[in-house]
């Protein structure tokens, strides 16, 4: 198992570290897990997903991480943190996708990521700090440190073993290839509505509706230029799953769409 | 012109890439950008100015922009993304301003900058991912790239040609020398009101009020201690522009003040 | 002095900058500082602690400040800027605390920290840029270039005088050792409410409870899943204090706690 991990790494000067959680920016909680992730790898570039998670929403933390995972490159390394379970006994997981590597608890963080990537591998970690951990705050007493370790070059396996059983999964994922029924699964800042059909979905140069409880939209377009000002769309979002938009609108708001909502390709 | 071009640029070992769009921070858009220009640049310093600007409000973009770059110094990069337009027809730009480089849409965000800075010079990216681009997101696709391979000291020309005809500007712009009526054009997040009147239109050591709607503010003050707890003053601000605010409050509640009052030199 | 000074620092490849401010996220004003300290300083790994103290709430930034310096280690230079009295004849502080730096206005802002940490040593900053500062900015003419300045190695002592008299501290500052009645000092981004009882106040292994105006929560728990899913709790906070949670849920909004109710030990 070793030489494999290893086989996939290779200590890069400027390591990328990605972070994900749910701590918000009124608090230190971040910066107190950058301060010792830095102190383990003191050239990581580090870069903010979100802090922004609805707290302790592990569902919508595995889609952004997920969107993270699919814009970065073999070597990357996650720090992902949505963990409402921290204290219990839930473990505490490295995931290899892809080549990228993501380290948070186990809890369902990496459904997405896992569903859209075709699996991974999955190991426990068995790093703990010298002086014992906190019980409520892993992000900067284990999951950091092993992030820093990892960025650092450390070697995968002195500081993890492979995972006993599959690492925990979310029931809610992307809809599978042959199925056209899903639902809306976030909402972003501008009012855009994601849905768990990926585009992978629609065969090449078919013209696709989608239905909403409320409405139909359609067909499918490349930019929002292709409609009138105000009016909905469907497009292939940047994570690769249909989105529902409305040209310099928030659609969200304009056609009362709300996380849940079934949307089904015609 | 590459001649010039290449003269007002060094390679630098850390160079400074600042980030200003509309995004905000609970997706995965900032960091998607993030990730690909880093891939380009690895050293590159990253500075978010805001994400909070609002969603595709052009203006408020430009005017914290041009802020960005007032603070900034020559071989700075600039990639500011607030960008109604994506996918439709408007221009790819890079303006050269004060030795400066912004990378973004040709739509007006360079327009604070290019005002109060004495215009610059305007080129249209001709640089193209080798995978086709995403028609939604050309921040991550073309901007953040461009961005990242300028930082490196990958010559302009190879990325960019002089843009035909002038670069988009918005109608509102700074109020030029001579002139003493303005408009309020932003209110930050302590309640100060921003005006579109330079301080370069108050004469040294005379004794200037401004006048809104309502009342009557003034004289000029250096600072906020000058006058007392509550009371509301025109200084200075940080953009050399002149704010009005209250002492130890918000001055936008307060006084009544909003984006688009009239406000006038007396 | 100073060859004590320079005795517990030594120059960093990657010296460690936090920032702390009231700054909000949507204006340039936090990126200024950070342009400013990456040209005295341009290998500083800079880490935003928050933007988003309440504005000009300098007890809440004291406390944020003290917890950044908790997660660091000596060399740690903290810039920290909340700062109602700019302007005003305040002093300009450099304070040396574990071996750390805080460089930022001396109106409080160290309470916290000076108090757990068993003080330190404070300097007024006698540096000045070449071109006179703004009024209104120092976080960025002033406190950004000496924090770049220090980060860089460069001594203190041509920084900074030591301060004649001690510095400002705040009235509400943490418990001391054999009292047992405190008060709610802050709710963060989860709804924990944070007291300043430190946890050194509770001997060990010893049942402890807490009691608020409303009710009694108790005894001490080690996680959240010591109690059940609704259930408040009590536990140690990262930052070493007592803090009252709920599991799975907001303490604040369901106990009706707010900052300054009292609490006791009982």
């Amino acid at each position: 198992m070793s030489r494999v991990i290893q086989t996939t790494r290779r200590k890069l000067s400027f390591p990328v570290v990605t972070i994900t959680t749910d701590f918000g920016e009124s608090d230190h909680y971040v910066a107190a897990m950058k301060i010792v992730l830095l102190q383990h790898c003191p050239t990581a570039r580090l870069i903010d997903v979100t802090h922004f998670t609805p707290p302790q929403d592990v569902l919508r933390g595995s889609i952004t991480l997920e969107r993270a995972i699919a814009a970065a490159v073999p070597g990357t390394i996650h720090l992902a943190v949505v963990d409402p379970g921290v204290g219990s006994e839930r473990k505490l997981l490295v995931a290899e996708i892809d080549g990228q590597f993501v380290v948070g608890p186990d809890n369902g963080l990496i459904t997405w990521a896992w569903r859209l990537h075709g699996g991974g591998r999955a190991f426990e970690i068995t790093w703990r700090p010298k002086v014992s951990a906190s019980n409520v705050f892993h992000g900067r007493d284990i999951f950091a440190p092993v992030a820093g370790l990892l960025a650092s070059g450390k070697p995968l396996k002195s500081l993890a073993k492979p995972l006993t059983g599959d690492p925990v999964l979310l029931d809610l994922a992307p809809v599978p290839k042959g199925k056209t029924k899903g639902k809306v699964i976030s909402i972003d800042h501008f009012g855009n509505a994601t849905t768990n059909l990926p585009c992978a979905l629609v065969p090449k140069d078919r013209i696709i509706c989608v239905h909403t409880k409320n409405r139909l939209i359609g067909p499918l377009r490349k930019c929002y230029s292709d409609v009138v000002h105000g009016e909905p769309l469907v497009l292939i979002g940047s994570s690769n799953l249909l989105e529902i938009a409305v040209r310099d609108g928030n659609a969200a708001k304009l056609l009362q769409i709300k996380v849940g909502d079934e949307v089904e390709i015609v």
